[in-house]
């Protein structure tokens, strides 16, 4: 019983290694290391420096943008500042800068004719198939108006009137370009608990003030000039600011904690996020209405109706960090170990099939069992001995030299 | 020394490769050959052509989204417009539509009586027990207004005056079904440097402007029916308007860069989102205050407060993109390659275990040798010559043949 | 011909196992089971328990956040409520609370002295170094207002008038701390279709109404006292109401879909986002500029515009969902059982360097051929029958019992 133990933990405290053929040739020999090689290398120079396989990396980059315009422009004979063109007005991340408007003063509820070629009419009938229509200014109710025998007129809508003519000709305000664009933000990475901002800690505050971002000279200073962003993506400003249209501000993270904190920088790159249908006719640009509302002494709501056109810019903070650790080298170590080993895979193909005396080695490497052995040899010995303790099979090698003899392989 | 080295460079480029054991049954060859069919189709199905593992991918997707409602409603006896029910105006990705508005009109700073039952009092102690109140519509001042001697009055509370009564039965705007919701949604992915926008080219400007979108019939069209899209989220309009609630419209982008650029199309799909409230009391629907300020000719603030019912869409962009590179299909090829030989796991334990012939396949596979073997044989020939070229151990194979010796397992 | 294909076929349905060595010593048996023992302690406590990589994870969140603020606060005299202080007011997840307030009232269109001492002049030349500048409060006309010789002017500048005077000491509205903000959240896990919300089920109505976040004795309660958000982030409330600052409000949801679906439950923390930049004299806090705008009986605009400091909340919603599957189980089991043979390498290397008879163990674990072998054999028997069987080869060895021969490693 105790032997029998013994014998169990004997058979288990054993250690099994794959039993190898060592291959003296040259050819083979400086193929195989020539792919050991480039498997090291490449997990040297990619895996492990490229793509720093031994840090732990923190995606889940946790972002705050705050923004804030300056500047006039004028417009509509009047000095528009930030309280008039920037919406919405908190300095969120996402911001439009208003470069045109179209305003309809003093609408108050009511009826009154609609505007535009679509809706002229030369009787009632002409206004039915307007019904429900969205494209007017209000409800269509079905009348005519002001037609006579000679004029059209044009169809009654109930809502807020007078109607908006938006398409009166109004110049943009192209002050916008002279506009500024402070960015503030502020990441943090929470799995390492590092915040960052987007100042240089050795810029002065007057430095901060009166800096202006240069993608080259002066990569991080947080002050951009509207005028810069636009022709850094390649935009008109003049058409954009007629049309409106969005720009995106991208900032970018890529944070190696295993250096100084200090080279921890964004990166900022800007593009027109609105490319796609900036040659698309029906839908080019960007504009919105809005209305501001008043009430006249005798307390009747009217409002001022305002069609505006914008810049709308989409500050966008991507990154990552990463940090040494020890569970990703060791897995990535223990994956470059095992790879090299993936080079006997090209090597055998070489070995066993294009290498002369390909057959030789073939018979080297390849052991044969066949099925009408194992059966003979089970009919010929059922109850031998020796098949109990099949492991020490190759002690019986005879140890004779046979260098000589001519119907053996090597 | 020359020799020396010469040696040592022959010892370097050698070529190490497994010895194996190749063993001609129908049985385990069959399931062995099954075995790697399976890990060959499930590289080449699944890792391959369903997870396309041969592409790199950007995760990154940058995204803007514009958005236009149009559309006219009664609401209070007046006809609303988009400038009077969406907010924010900007048109960005998440807003609301006003669905039904408590308007209380010229509030002024003041003390006035408050509303609803919690704040009846019949003396000014019942309401000490309100003071810091956030329920009510102002700060308690701790006085009981109107009080007499066989009706209760209210507490008085200091702020905007009067009071809003939000209990008021209101019709909500049901016309909001029939409003659009126009998006206009362009992407980017970085990596690829490839931007899409949501209309489909081959669409002309009259179709984009008169389409709707369907699932089925009208998939691309970028204009969308809320009560369609109510209806996709089998919600019901008219409670929805009533008490508010939130969508999502989300647009999901999954290209395949190594086709045509022209099937990287949006999908869309709608979900309510806050479907876990909405069955709940306390707080089922969506509703936000907001007030319109005013000025009398004397100057004295006035405003008028709104409680708005809104339903809020947030329209909500994914999606990856993947194209061929040689870098993750290298990896995927070795790591397919490799795979298949993980068959051996398998096929070893049926052919060692429940095998015909179990055990003389065992003898064949494995060899042993052990400690005491070792030992035995060091104090036999301590500075024996050949323990120092142990590799030619083999080249001593007899090559006697012994077909007929009895005590050898073949 | 059949018998060919036959052949083929025979061929075909082989299985190539490797040979292994099995070595019976307790020094390496011993620690080849401790380092296999440490490979599945890593897969089954890290990989399986720990990372859960059984199952298959949902990152891509889909969530909707609703917020609500009440209470009331006395500032400049009046009692200012939500729809004053909150901003956007639709209750997103990104809002201000305004603390203090700038205001400049009855500003309308004209030409008037700046403030400040920047823009003192003696003479109209004085002002012309100031042409452009975007810190003054409206476009700078190069005239020098109210200079007599003793005394010195202000530049003239052209916009809204009055300029507006931010230098004003005003004490901010400090009862922010006892405001609450109510937070509705809503998840989806699109992979899974699983959708929660940030309220227990368990919770009463009433619990729900009167309940106040604490991390330990009410962690699921979604009303935040702004005092408590405040000094969970270690923040001053009465800095923070004067200068403003950015807080964020995260909350996490780290969901196994295996368990019930009530373990599903947010976890809330908080930050100060704007942290970098608390310290910095320039650009401290958070602030922004807005204006209501009115119109005189006769129609003339004019506007009172207010600076304003406000704590912006972030409400950020990260997470993930893991559920069992059968594909990345299987994926990971394998790895498990591929990796348990990693620990041959280490075993190697002790085993053939630094055991007693580690030569003899090389000597079994190795078989040596080399290219001069290969290459006498193949000028001696040039068409040798029996280099076409290579496969047979160790057929051949001789049974000859060779326990007593001395220059045998064995």
């Amino acid at each position: 019983m105790g032997s029998m133990m013994l014998g169990c933990i004997t058979d288990f405290f054993t250690y099994e290694t794959t039993k190898s053929v060592v291959v003296k040739s040259w050819s083979v020999g400086i193929i195989n290391r020539i792919v050991q090689l480039l498997i090291i290398s490449y997990f040297v120079g990619w895996v492990f420096i490229h793509e720093k396989a031994y840090q732990v990396k923190d995606t889940g980059i946790e972002s705050s943008v705050m923004t804030k315009v300056k500047g006039f422009g004028y417009h509509n004979n009047q000095v528009m500042d930030v309280a008039d063109y920037v919406f919405p007005q908190q300095g969120s991340g996402i911001f439009c800068i208003m470069t045109k408007v179209i305003i309809t003063e003093n609408q108050s509820q009511g009826t009154c004719a609609e505007l535009g070629k679509n809706f002229k009419c030369s009787n009632d009938t002409d206004c039915h198939k307007h019904y429900g229509s969205i494209l007017s200014n209000g409800v269509i109710t079905g009348v005519c108006l002001n037609s006579s025998n000679d004029t059209m007129g044009y169809c009654e809508s109930s809502g807020w009137c007078p109607a908006e003519n938006d398409q009166v000709k109004i110049d943009p305000m192209l002050d916008v370009s002279n506009f500024t664009i402070f960015i503030k933000n502020s990441v943090r990475f929470p799995l390492f608990n590092v915040t960052r901002g987007n100042f240089l800690s050795t810029m002065s505050s007057q430095e901060i003030k009166t800096c202006k971002y240069h993608p080259e000279t002066s990569p991080y200073c947080p002050i951009f000039l509207v005028g810069d962003v636009l022709s850094f993506t390649d935009q008109n400003a003049s058409e954009l600011a007629d049309k409106g249209g969005e720009i995106g501000i991208n900032i970018e993270w890529k944070c190696n904690l295993d250096l100084d904190i200090k080279h921890c920088l964004p990166k900022y790159s800007f593009t027109r996020l609105d490319a796609p249908f900036s040659k698309n006719k029906i839908s080019s640009g960007y504009n919105f209405r809005f209305a501001k509302y008043f009430k006249t002494e005798n307390g009747t709501d009217f409002r001022t109706l305002h069609k505006a056109f914008a810049i709308r810019f989409d500050v966008m903070v991507t990154g990552n960090a990463g940090k040494f650790d020890t569970i990703p080298t060791l897995i990535n170590l223990v994956a470059a170990f095992t790879s090299v080993g993936l080079g006997t895979v090209l090597c055998d193909i070489i070995l066993l099939n294009f290498l002369k005396g390909a057959k030789q080695y073939k018979a080297k490497k390849f052991e044969e069992v066949s099925e009408a052995q194992i059966e003979a040899y089970l009919a010929r010995s059922p109850g031998s001995q020796l098949s109990l303790r099949p492991g020490l099979k190759s002690s019986y090698d005879s140890g004779a030299i046979s260098f000589t003899t001519s119907d053996q392989p090597f």
